[in-house]
């Protein structure tokens, strides 16, 4: 078994109402059934409309691209700099939702096709209806990835094959059950396009033959199946953006106890990570003692039934009004630091008699 | 110009202290000059004897992976449930630091080798050496990665040849110069060679022929190159371990004014964003006018010199001392939303003769 990657010269320029199907199969009369075709998706977008007029330079093209980047943004990901990575309508994450200015005339700016998967089984079934021919199709894009420098070429759209390959319960030499090995092979079928297509000038398809014993109908999904629910990514927001949500979760911290026991060790942690930052004299204890704890709850006005813990905090004694106050802003440092270690926490007023000015239901 | 991917079968079992040069040289006399060798790091790693013991099962078998996990993170990146995504001492981000319980006996783990690119560059150097191969050569691995689902092979290390191919400044047929397009072909080779390696059983290497005019002793850096630092990465931190350190940066937010005017949106955005939680009747003041601002300043004791800012924050009155602590909880969650804001901010005590029970300084 062997692959040939092979480039699909002569395409020439593609304009809106072009028909790819008959472009690609008269610049590679040789293509066969079962050949995984590895089509550039700026030619897509092209011969399917997705352009836009934009002002060739100064604020107004910015502006302009602006516009046009919010209509193709679901929500943004990360932002530095001019830097915009966003999640698109499809579910791709890529900077600036895939818009190119590249290989188009100034005025203008190609989007992605609006459904790379369609516009895959369009072409498929197109060279098949037209020329007989049984392949499969890969739309393919340039994408950066976190992590790692350097570009990569990945499937927008397929048809005609699956976009996983999934060796999952088979056994190794070993023994080994293989775990989590679904392979996304339309990536790297993407990719290996790419290295040709890379490599000559205007070479906008690139032909993987050798892969395929033959073509599926059932796409099983298509590149869409690669899309993980951002709920499901550990990475679905940029680093700095995630902790200006830390920041603004801690601005609007929910009052109210945690429905099981605090971890005594996570309450130390967070009584330590402030210990620094509020004022001399400032302490907070966490009572553990459960006979001692009964008895200072049963003074407390309105604690909350389903409250297990509590933790008393003294200001430092005398106290004038503006201490109180100051009393409080350490108070919410520890119930900031409670959250962080995932401990919640409703402020009440101390226990009657006790010598705390505050007192957290844990 | 075309590619050919071919797999190269018959290596067999790899053991510590096996000469891979040889190995690869046996079972592929059809070698060539300019060919793009894919070598899986297992049969490196098991060649220089990256392995280690442990219990096949039990407990015991999760203490010790663990430990072994321990050792091999350089940082934790991400976890969630089981799933541990750790920057390796290498720099790659990857679950489990790469470790392997594949394709090896049921009492051994795989680590990633010690040094990829001198593992790659030492391959390189044997077969030159040996049997007069000038040949380039990827150690590759399979990652994750996020934002898509499956799994891709990418390059550890390289040799013969630059990990990036760099189309920066080139200019497209209309005129445009290419921005940002530097290409990790390296990665895309990996890739290409899993399509084929995937398909056979026991493929531990393939060859790219046809992608290399000629192989460079300038590798340009190694695949390392390809390591982008976290300082520099959108993604350094999972979004849970992004947003719980934005609450252990609220519960430990420094005390002091910015150094530029805050802006006034900004705070009014922050005002906003605290109205729904903080105790009824409390009320927060951007002073914005400057001379109002330079009667109360003159009367607020130790108003620091650099602050460009002044905020009010009125309690409800009548107000007792359980009432002033709680307002001090609310002075904080402001703070830490005008820290979400980026606008830093330092506590005193109220202006001599207003309202305020509370002050700012921006």
């Amino acid at each position: 078994m062997r692959l040939e990657i092979l480039p699909v010269p002569g395409i020439g320029d593609v304009t809106e109402g072009d028909d790819l199907a008959a472009l690609i199969a008269t610049a590679a009369p040789w293509l066969r059934d079962g050949d995984v075709l590895v089509v550039t998706s700026k030619i897509v977008s092209k011969a399917e409309g997705r352009l836009v007029d934009v002002p060739a330079d100064g604020p107004e093209r910015l502006a302009a691209r602006d516009e046009v980047l919010a209509t193709e943004t679901a929500r943004v990901v990360a932002t530095r700099g001019a830097t915009r990575i966003v999640q698109t309508h499809h579910g791709f994450v890529m900077a600036s939702a895939g818009i190119d200015a590249s290989n188009v005339g100034k005025t203008r700016l190609v989007l992605l096709p609006t459904d790379p998967d369609a516009s895959a089984r369009a072409l498929r079934a197109a060279l098949r209806e037209r020329y007989e021919l049984d392949v499969a199709v890969i739309i393919s894009d340039t994408m950066g990835r976190p992590w790692r420098n350097g570009l990569t070429d990945v499937a927008l759209g397929v048809a005609g094959m699956s976009a996983l390959r999934d060796h999952r319960g088979e056994i190794d030499p070993y023994g080994n059950e293989l775990q989590l090995t679904q392979m996304a092979v339309v990536d790297e079928l993407a990719g290996a396009g790419e290295l040709i297509k890379g490599k000559c000038d205007q070479v906008p398809v690139a032909v993987v033959r050798g892969y395929l014993a033959a073509t599926r109908t059932d796409d099983g999904g298509g590149a869409a199946t690669l899309i993980r629910d951002a709920a499901m990514d550990l990475f679905s927001l940029g680093t700095a953006e995630a902790k200006a949500a830390g920041l603004r979760e801690a601005a609007t911290l929910t009052d109210g106890p945690g429905a099981t026991p605090a971890d005594p060790a996570a309450v130390a942690r967070a009584i330590a990570a402030v210990a620094e930052v509020v004022a001399p004299g400032t302490a907070f204890t966490h009572v553990t003692d459960d006979e001692v704890r009964a008895g200072l709850v049963a003074s407390v006005p309105g604690w909350p039934e389903q409250a297990t813990g509590l933790l008393l905090g003294a200001a430092p004694t005398p106290i004038d009004r503006a201490d109180l106050v100051r009393f409080g802003t350490d108070v919410q440092r520890l119930r900031t630091a409670l959250a962080a270690e995932g401990v919640p926490s409703a402020l009440l007023p101390p226990p009657a008699g006790s010598t705390a000015s505050a007192c957290l239901a844990l």
